[in-house]
């Protein structure tokens, strides 16, 4: 069960085109996708690094999390997904061991997975996202 | 050239065991190594997750700079990792690119591997580390 994949490690920053440039210009990487996920307020941009990813959160308001997590933190590090086959599975490990979710069912995320989040104070300070993928 | 996986995501913490056992507990998920890196002034641990690993990391010291992340930003998301074939290629390219640098040449980081950090200030507000990782 449980993850078996850290399925993206997403930064929040204040222009995504201009941080892709960047990453472009100097680790010769580039986004395989972008999508607008209004429900989560983001515009974002996964790229593909080994079997993993980076995601690139751009807030779409100044209301989202997304911006007043960089109102208060600046950009930098925001959360980590990892990859789990079932997720009412994992959510319902996670509840029995008493983590506090930031989500009790899964709703659509990015690429359309169904996703959840973790809130930090269950682990070690830091989002977790689980995201499901079904490889069969 | 460049990052071909993310090597590790890597995650301060003031209590690694107790953070490996919630960890456990919570993601069935258990270190591999447990190392003490002097010169980084860190205690470490790394989780296998998929391709990729997390990476907790405890500070030695109340002046190690991990325990000032601690301080100033709590425990959380610290840095991530990307492997790289060859240290110095990589390092030559960033400097090209004009990329504020932390570490100019290679240093000795967890598990004998060449690393270099690059400062936040150059990609995104985060903290990449390139570790040298030879697969030939």
């Amino acid at each position: 069960m449980l993850p078996y994949n850290i399925h993206h490690v997403a930064i929040a920053v204040p222009d995504l085109e201009a941080t892709l440039e960047v990453f472009s210009a100097l680790f010769n990487v580039r986004p395989i996708s972008r999508e607008v996920v209004e429900e989560q307020g983001v515009r974002e941009a996964m790229i593909a690094i080994g079997g993993s990813h980076l995601q690139l959160l751009e807030p779409l308001t100044d209301d989202a999390p997304v911006a007043r997590f960089l109102a208060r933190r600046g950009e930098g590090l925001h959360h980590i997904a990892f990859a789990v086959p079932d997720i009412e599975a994992a959510l319902d490990h996670l509840r029995a061991g008493g983590a506090r979710l930031i989500d009790d069912s899964p709703r659509r995320g990015g690429g359309g997975h169904r996703i959840a989040f973790v809130h930090p104070s269950a682990v070690a300070g830091t989002l977790i996202e689980l995201v499901e993928i079904d490889h069969a």
